[in-house]
């Protein structure tokens, strides 16, 4: 099992390949409006039960963040790091955090 | 570098030992209201020049968006399998489709 906030690195580096150059010509503004739509489709499958739709949903909502991150110069492995250890608040692992 | 969509797998199952207890019984629906909350506060970040604070809200929304696939049984490692090869419309790495 890899690292999960390394991995999550791989992840972005991977779409960054794909997709970086247009996304950071377009400007963050217009890529979150592009975001915002997958999470509007996200949420309409999953009122579905369309599993593979589902699917790509939840793929496309992850691709578009991870690149918003990117065009920001955010480094979402390192962003990720704050979980590594459990919960950020209670640093536990379930989360015994009270419920909000 | 790892595998990106094994990556992705990896912080998926390190968001599960810490919250997917309490976010299954929760269930999806209240979840995905969660993460719409963490989604706003990307949204303000984005506006902000706190780089500390933009970097927290984008793993927040990656935890929420991860936590959300696992209540619905969605492994985003066989999800994002889709961006692995490039492209999924055009295979291409960078992309080449028109821009829609």
């Amino acid at each position: 099992m890899s690292d999960p906030a390394e991995g999550l690195r791989a992840f972005q580096k991977q779409i960054e390949r794909v997709y970086l150059e247009r996304d950071r010509a377009r400007g963050w503004e217009r890529t979150f409006v592009w975001f915002a739509e997958e999470v509007g489709e996200l949420a309409r499958a999953l009122h579905r039960t369309d599993e593979e739709n589902l699917k790509e949903e939840f793929a496309d909502v992850a691709a578009w963040l991870v690149t918003l991150a990117s065009i920001r110069g955010i480094d979402l492995g390192e962003a990720a790091a704050k979980y590594t250890d459990g919960c950020p608040r209670c640093h536990g692992t379930p989360c015994r955090c009270p419920e909000k």
